[in-house]
């Protein structure tokens, strides 16, 4: 295998990772006097935002995945995407070692993001359920719906309570998202589709070990988004740290247990690792340091964006948040940079200008904090959808996001809660299931 | 596990398969006096003339799959779905026995369809890729378009003239309407996705044993096919069979090979076998023999509709050909005997109304045979659109087929060219990866 990309007059930059950050420096690096190669491990953009919308089946994957090919088809000159996983840097000569094989660059910027991080607990990371990617958020929905059937047919109230209580780690912006959505299947799709079960037996608790939800928000909002998942009937769990995941309970470090067999793990990211790179380098939540022109200390041509770089400056002092916004503005100052640099200027320092956050808690209920205001429920909703959908690539996808949201919205009803096999929680049921059924198909025949 | 639906004065009907047969039996039983339970392996129909759309990444899944719980939630009464796979019969004891546990029944109709027929050739069975689920329809998708992105990467042109011949088994209508698609992939995708390569050395076979395409229709619909597709490229080879596959070639019996990596199986179906079932009640092509009222030979309460059983009459000795239509006219026959022999009345037997059959080739093309007409072209073409664009369930799947289609011909198009894992042909590709890169990762470092 090679990358296949022919060198020419042109220096090249290579990206590594085509989320918020990648992409946006790709995009302002065309017509640039660069050779661009974006190396991504899927062959798609997600839009991780509206992944929690995948998990609860409102959603189509393809409407928040958008293929890097088609992104790029109109600027092929001096664009290359390459599907592959960056493994190693060798940065003495120059080079990326990749699951394709080696690429050579001028300059490498890697903007890979996060992964969920477990602590280093590697059973959690066997037993729970993550939701980082579109792969992730079907397997979940799989695993979700899979549960509702089978609660339906189980023999025992142990089981029945095991497959209806779901439990989410981690009450970020994800975890409070999630667990709006969940309540809202409990409520408007459970009595349809499963008139079998009684809708209230299914329980949602939202576990985060600091004393509030959304802890980097605002305390408004905080509140906010507490007493609406409150109203929704979520169970909200704070100050609590879970200990163990075993015989299919979540165990709480004062000793409290809640069965289950939905352990939704959304409780923190730690950023994406490059094998045999310097620990010296890395700081805080395993991202990479960065100086204020994103470049990573000690190497001159190697530069780091978005969520896996950390970047401290006067009023950040322990490093930017961790929101695509940080990527967005960091992506558009290094093309700038780059193309200072192809100039031979100064580089700029970059200055992260707050332009706020949001997160939805379920229909007509959103948090929303700006710089100097901060405001919830039905205009906070409404801001975060049109947020949301200008930052959807692509014509298509918006429509299609549109129609659907309108469409669910009006009937309650996103009738695509399909079962199709995918990847991670599907291979934790697919066991699962293996294991509670090796001794039947013979019960009746022998 | 038990399937936990309480017995009442009504006598039970257990629908085994929720295919075009068994759904609309399940419809026509509505307000009836019986009791209805549909067992299907899957929570949704499939929609299978589409399933070639989803393999060629010109539709998502979700746009041709209707969960049953929505189909059925407004008439809850009597009538219930289990998701479970059917194992066994005890006809003495009138139970089925499935994956969730054992199904008491007064009356049992099969209509589980069919799957791909290997003719008992476990070795194809194992390497070549089906589709004939949605599931399967995914996987090659993501087979299809992983390899386009290996064949940029690959360095040797042997292996990258695997990765682009493209060969199909089977001339039927699967067959023709995937090679027809994937040539339009080829001619309008391949040079703005994949500008690295030359879109002229895709190569897509259309094998066939026959002499003739779509040997099952009229000579004038076979020939009409046969020229759109060549004039397409596609390579048509009639008359001959595939011996072997092996070394990554398609091998002949005349000796002759093709090297390909996309090795797709559309050559024939067998009907679904039910474990422990009579052989003796078992026909051509694997199908349960029934007679005139869709009655098993010998069992007086079990049925079988669809292309799951061979039913005979004075035009059709050799039984019905495995269409949808047959199978609607015969579930909407047997939902009426079902209600005649529940007032103590003779059933009525079967007579197929032959409403025609149609292929699609590509845009603007396809052929249809109607029982005293066919025609071809544009006009067809419209034709099929029509008719498949009313079969689909559900206002929500209607309009969003519609919008896609529209959207795939206006801008040749569909973006949603995704490769996310799935079941089947993506375990062989990643056989195949696992393989292939065992050795990849250190060839720079140590």
């Amino acid at each position: 295998m090679s990358i296949n990309i022919a060198r020419n007059n042109k220096k090249r930059i290579v990206i590594v990772g085509g989320g918020f950050g990648g992409l946006q420096l790709a995009n302002k690096l065309k017509g640039s006097d660069y050779q661009v190669v974006l190396v991504d491990k899927n062959n798609y953009h997600q839009f991780l935002p509206l992944i929690y919308q995948v998990a609860t089946a409102g959603m189509e994957p393809s409407s928040i995945a958008f293929p890097f090919r088609n992104v790029y088809k109109n600027r092929k000159k001096n664009f290359y995407f390459r599907m592959a996983e960056a493994r190693a840097i060798v940065p003495e000569h120059n080079l990326l070692q990749t699951s394709i094989g080696k690429i050579e660059y001028d300059y490498l910027v890697f903007a890979a993001g996060t992964t969920s991080n477990f602590f280093g607990n590697k059973h959690f990371e066997e037993v729970a359920m993550p939701m980082k990617s579109i792969s992730e958020a079907m397997g979940l929905r799989n695993a979700l719906l899979a549960n509702f059937e089978r609660a339906i047919t189980c023999t025992t109230e142990e089981e029945k309570r095991e497959l209806l209580n779901i439990v989410i780690v981690g009450g970020g912006a994800t975890g409070i998202e999630i667990a709006g959505a969940l309540s809202e299947m409990k409520r408007y799709v459970v009595p349809k589709d499963y008139p079998e079960l009684n809708w209230e037996d299914v329980h949602i608790y939202l576990v985060e070990a600091n004393d509030k939800l959304l802890h980097t928000m605002s305390d408004s909002a905080s509140k906010a988004a507490y007493n609406s998942l409150e109203k929704m009937g979520v169970k909200i769990i704070l100050g609590q740290r879970v200990a163990d995941y075993t015989n299919r309970e979540v165990v709480f470090e004062n000793g409290d247990t809640i069965p289950t067999r939905s352990f939704i793990w959304t409780s923190g990211v730690t950023a994406v690792r490059i094998g045999n790179f310097n620990t010296e380098l890395i700081g805080h939540g395993g991202r990479i340091m960065v100086d204020e022109h994103n470049r990573v200390k000690g190497l001159n041509n190697v530069f780091a964006i978005g969520d896996q770089c950390i970047q401290t400056e006067d009023a950040y002092p322990n490093g930017h948040p961790q929101l695509a916004q940080v990527a967005i503005q960091q992506a558009t100052l290094l093309a700038a940079n780059f193309k200072r640099l192809s100039k031979g200027k100064d580089l700029r320092p970059f200055h992260y200008k707050n332009l706020g956050s949001m997160a939805t808690v379920g229909r007509n209920s959103a948090v929303v904090d700006l710089p100097k205001l901060h405001f919830s429920g039905w205009v906070a909703w409404l801001t975060w959808l049109v947020v949301h959908l200008r930052s959807i690539l692509g014509i298509r996808n918006k429509i299609f996001v549109l129609l659907n949201w309108i469409w669910n919205y009006i009937t309650y009803d996103s009738s695509i809660r399909l079962i199709v096999y995918a990847r991670k929680a599907q291979e934790i049921k697919d066991r699962e299931l293996r294991e509670s059924q090796t001794h039947l198909g013979e019960d009746v025949l022998t």
